[in-house]
């Protein structure tokens, strides 16, 4: 096989998936309710197909073949090699245990609707139980150097080590907890008038300038609304986000559109011409994620954004804003306050939510936690770490979807990315001249181009490790994160 | 194989089909500028993976196996023969033709591009000599009985013959075209207010509450916006209709609603139990074609339907429509008046235009014309039949893609549309007793049900000759047309 050959099977794989992300897309977006079933179907065709296409054992001998072959240069090897190693996972897997997980995830993906309906764990904690005995089986399957848990972050961050999360996870008990629990001694910012009634015309029109501003391309996108804000892409000529509209809380709006404009910069960001290849793939979901954060906390809750942005927000929304103060403001959309709902949370809370699904996680799939008591587990941790009393299930153990659909080590990728963000942005801080002073004018293309430059470029040419390393010169130190949250937060809080 | 595997098999590709029509609809009313290379691509490859599923040399086996196995039942057997006769019609397709057709079209596409916005035939011409002489050349590789155009339009009206097709067409010519120019010797109708400025919210919101009242159904389905009206569908669950909006023309966006809503009907009327099957699909063209006519002209340009719906039409739109009477309206909805443009043609000129094409496609095919003076040949005959100078060939024999496409025997089934509905409009006004005060008093519900007992349910289980057989106890005959042109048109010109 030549090269050649491989990027037009790439390309082909490619296509496929990316219509499955238009059938998905469509339905979050557009799908009449009658739809739906005819939908999933022709959704689990297009991924059978796609499946059999990049597991085919004929690819298999083409991709050994090539990976010896001379003449490639260094990107082309790079490309091969991470495509030979996810090929390698996948044929480790058993027909029998891909039918049986399959069939696992569905039947528990049911159970967990019908138990948070009925805010009631013991509805669910017979499938999750089957569904984490299943994964403890697939830690040996696939395999890990260290830690069972390791086998399955891999799959959405490849690379991260379970032992490297657990001293992360204990900087965020022993600094961040310690530093949130002082806040509460503080008086607290008043922040009612972000509730009041903001018209969803208006918002809409808001959100859109909101993205044109960041610098995301209209011509490689387009923003509608969905229940649950996302970010999907097609190629990167063609990258949608969604926003969720509430009347009565506008902060919903803007940082779910800067949030997710974030993403999608990331994905028009990456290399078009390494379409379908793993250069032209984002590298995991916590650099995704770190984009996604940067801009939306880093950049959309700074007091420099809005010196630029907030008089014009004034004048779109007078009868509300019109007599709150730029500080007020600011205080405001940055207040901290323990919550029971993770994607509620505040930007300092949130990695608490996170925490807690991560010690829980690790322990059910090393085996020193089991699903029987699950729910006082996970009342206790909440009464622990956040102080708050959890009053149903349905607002506790069974809020996130993620556990019913099989996604464990998914939740960790959430706060590797804030806290990549830190460092990246105390990186882009200083190495661009004067960033704070363009924010504050509302410029910023030279962090766009930063961004481009340092992460969007390079696909999955780099683990994250290696970027992180390459872009900071060290490796993920949660001290950015600590320092970022310590200046801003003595601010707001005194 | 069995029967289930058969259908199994079948609604993968139905999967793949519909995912593919997903693709395009978003193409039409979603696509990002930047989106159209890759898109393309992505249609591409899944049509070339639905292309092998179906024409899987295993799969023909299947179906030999299949069609001589006992214990189907008649809808069964139906289904069977009928994707085998699909089968063995691809199969006889060489590829060197397929791959020099398809490379054909595309050169021609945009050949026809360029020389339509250079108003100028010539440098059309080589390219669809070309085409044309491709086309000859797969009349003999699908073979026919007595006329090497019967193999073109079989693609669209499976089992029509050219011979039914130029009788029908001598009719046109001989009854039609002089009925016609007997109109112009009569005062013309004005229409000028249909042309005021009618904003475009309030007429989306009217063509919402047109396609519910025809019996849409809104929960397997949704309107949106396209440059040009369709309908498309991803199941009979999901059955997606678009239309246009021109503020400056009312018309054009309530009957592209009444049309495109009566092709829906029978989309969403087809046997979901047979999704992916012959007797789950639409039967041609042509039926296809009757359904959007019926509603669009033998009921929505009907003075039955107008009573019941132009005064809400009137207090949507009062200041251009509060003092026009509805006798007036109705007259300037049915204004008769030649015209260059066949989009844009009236309930009876519209079939001048395809009188036109079918005698040139037919003559291409069989060797009476070549494309050398084809623009002479289209003027003339726009001259001899509608009286009309053409101006430019964007406006004469470039108007259409159809040609550009390797569309040849596609057009006469516009007409065949008009004329089955009529024969179809008269047998329902038979048997739905008190039809025409139904439609007075806006209740077309009797009618649905009538054209889903009668046509819609039965998918392609006859041939569209068989079901006009079956229903109205005939072969298509054009009288029932001119019958309904007669009565109607004596009444709007006296």
């Amino acid at each position: 096989m030549s090269y050649q050959d491989f990027t037009e099977r790439m390309s082909k794989i490619a296509d496929v998936n990316y219509s499955i992300a238009v059938l998905h897309w469509d339905k979050e977006v557009n799908l009449p309710p009658k739809g739906a079933q005819h939908r999933s179907q022709q959704i689990a065709t297009l991924s059978g197909i796609s499946h059999e296409m990049f597991t085919d054992p004929e690819f298999g001998k083409m991709l050994d073949d090539l990976s010896e072959k001379n003449g490639l240069d260094e990107l082309q090897r790079k490309n091969v090699a991470l495509i030979r190693k996810d090929y390698n996972k996948q044929k480790k897997y058993p027909t029998s245990f891909v039918i049986e997980l399959s069939k696992t995830t569905s039947e528990s993906y049911h159970a967990w609707v019908k138990a948070k309906k009925a805010k009631d764990y013991s509805l669910f904690r017979e499938a999750l139980g089957k569904l984490v005995k299943l994964k403890r089986q697939e830690t040996e399957i696939v395999g890990y150097e260290d830690h069972p848990y390791d086998a399955l972050v891999d799959e959405f961050e490849p690379g991260a080590k379970t032992k490297d999360l657990a001293e992360l996870f204990a900087d965020v008990r022993e600094k961040l907890v310690v530093f949130v629990n002082k806040l509460k001694e503080k008086s607290q910012v008043n922040a009612d008038f972000l509730y009041k009634n903001y018209p969803s015309g208006k918002q809409w029109d808001y959100g859109l300038k909101v993205l044109a501003q960041m610098g995301y391309d209209f011509d490689a996108g387009r923003q509608d609304v969905s229940p649950h804000p996302f970010t999907t892409n097609f190629s990167p000529n063609d990258v949608r986000v969604t926003t969720r509209i509430d009347e009565n809380d506008l902060g919903n709006m803007i940082w779910s559109c800067i949030h997710e404009g974030g993403h999608a910069l990331y994905e028009q960001g990456l290399p078009t011409e390494q379409y379908g290849l793993p250069l032209g793939s984002y590298l995991s979901l916590g650099i995704h994620e770190s984009q996604s954060r940067l801009w939306e906390n880093n950049v959309g809750r700074s007091l420099a954004y809005w010196k630029a942005n907030y008089a014009n927000l004034q004048s779109v929304f007078p009868e509300n804003l019109g007599n709150v103060e730029l500080l007020d403001f600011y205080k405001a959309i940055n207040r901290v306050e323990p919550n029971l709902i993770r994607t509620e949370g505040d930007e300092l809370h949130y990695h608490f939510h996170i925490l807690i699904r991560f010690e829980i996680e690790k322990g059910l799939i090393e085996g020193s936690l089991e699903v029987d008591d699950l729910d006082q587990v996970w009342n206790q941790k909440y009464r622990d770490y956040m102080g708050v009393e959890v009053p149903n299930d349905s607002k506790g153990i069974l809020q996130d979807i993620h556990w019913s659909h099989g996604s464990i080590g998914y939740f960790p990728t959430y706060s590797l990315g804030s806290f990549y963000a830190a460092q990246f942005y105390a990186q882009a801080e200083k190495e661009i001249p004067g960033l704070a002073s363009q924010i504050e004018s509302g410029d910023s293309s030279q962090l766009l181009t930063w961004l481009q430059q340092n992460i969007h470029q390079h696909g999955r040419r780099y683990t994250a490790e290696e970027l992180c390393r390459k872009i900071t010169g060290e490796s993920l130190n949660f001290d950015y994160f600590m320092k970022y949250v310590e200046s801003k937060y003595a601010g707001i809080y005194n």
